[in-house]
């Protein structure tokens, strides 16, 4: 995926061909490509467990109603002991509505069977990358596996009162020094509610950073809640910014913790502001 | 509602007050005006056609889950020939749950006594403005109502298929020379449609604009059809922009005819969007 250099190909041979002259060809090319740089690299998704309280079916049918096209899978939808025939149903499922399992998460890892059956699950998806949260005493045997997998690690921090990844530092001080397939799943509001903004987040683990849970929240601290993206304390317009700055190329997904037996409204509220901050930052 | 001059009293109380030079003063005034100069003049409405299939709990209940506090209300909650004890009721009950009717309409008029009858009902509701279609044989009449009520009237255009009034300019024709409380609705899906962007019709027309119904559209032309905001073709981000450069002073009321038996997801997907353009243009 590189905008860039497809950009030049394309438009090399298009200005070529069309009889401009080299001084007006660069010209055009670079604005074009001031132009073309305010998009995102990324895609926006769903973190599966805003969808808890709903069957596949629904899911999919809400989905698409929010034109939300990537989702990664909680195992309320597909159980981490599934047979191969069961995954390849329930991905194709997703697929054939139009909606690409990217990732799947988060799933907790407390024991070494733990770790062998999350790597061996993600494996039958045939997917690159999950997101994790192995106790302590599993990273080293974790980081193992991801190097016999070659299959990526988002560890996901959980704000103020989780007991092993409050915050992304948290996170970093335990995989600095180790495979770099091995990174974040950097979720905005449970940082948010460290007092971390996490834009700054980004600034300082861009190139490690696989995935992201986006929501907003109502404040800091451990009473701080999920609220409709744009009612709460996140700076939208710096976090878009910085996602465009540092070339994020992952996945963006909503991840809505508020009204979970009718999250629809919020949801498309959320999404919709994010989009509305997406059309108006430069 | 003059907040320059409030914010300078204000301002000017609080810092003497606290014992700050006048030096510091100026500079902080300097820098929260420049702040307060990016901020709206305007509310946030609804269209109350929205809301066509619901009963006025049931629309209380989704303007507050919505967060709107402004309703202009359409007559299947309040019928035109209500008498003054129903209008105080029904306008009681919604400003007991924080929600201002601030206007009422569309109200078509083909007779004159249609206009006598909008006139007296607005009057009863204790409103300075309605939003009104009359037809052209009734422009003059309803001209003498609006001296003789001091009530406006803001004309409402309904797109390429409307007989009367498809665009912000055949309003213009016909009201240019007239007193100026007889003035614009504009409805920004149906101008689209037209052709015209609606920013082009804030500038024309800005101070006597009195209503704005807010959307988006898919395409110009008669099939044009409303969709939720950001998907359509209306540039918001301009729209945004121009509103506060001609210091727009009424409400901007959503109006969504889409899925109008589930109209929530798709109403709040518009908020939303239009939330994140005005937190994000300068």
């Amino acid at each position: 995926m590189n905008n860039r250099r497809d950009f030049f190909k394309l438009a090399g041979c298009g200005l070529m061909a069309a009889g401009f002259t080299s001084l007006k060809a660069a010209s055009i090319i670079e604005t074009s490509l001031a132009k073309s740089e305010t998009k995102e690299l990324y895609k926006l998704g769903m973190a599966g467990y805003s969808l808890k309280e709903f069957n596949i079916d629904q899911s999919i049918s809400m989905l698409q109603r929010l034109q939300i096209k990537f989702l990664s899978i909680k195992d309320f939808h597909l159980p981490l002991d599934s047979t191969k025939e069961k995954i390849d149903e329930v991905m194709g499922k997703f697929s054939a509505a139009g909606i690409t399992v990217y990732a799947a998460g988060v799933i907790y890892m407390k024991t070494q069977p733990d770790v062998d059956r999350a790597f061996e699950y993600v494996k039958k998806m045939g997917i690159p990358m999950f997101i994790g949260v192995p106790s302590y005493d599993l990273i080293s045997y974790t980081e193992k596996k991801v190097k016999e997998y070659n299959i990526k690690i988002a560890i996901h921090n959980h704000g103020p009162e989780d007991a092993l990844y409050p915050s992304p530092e948290d996170v970093n001080s335990r995989i600095k020094d180790l495979d770099s397939r091995m990174g974040f799943c950097i979720d905005i509001g449970h940082t948010r509610r460290t007092g971390m903004d996490p834009s700054e987040a980004l600034i300082k683990y861009g190139p490690r950073i696989y995935d992201l849970h986006v929501k907003d929240v109502d404040k800091i601290g451990k009473e701080g809640k999920t609220i409709e993206i744009g009612r709460g304390i996140i700076d939208f317009p710096r976090f878009i910014k910085t996602l465009r700055e540092i070339n994020y190329e992952g996945k963006a997904s909503f991840e809505f913790e508020k009204d979970m037996k009718d999250p629809l409204p919020g949801l498309a509220e959320s999404i919709g502001f994010y989009k509305g901050v997406m059309a108006s930052v430069k």
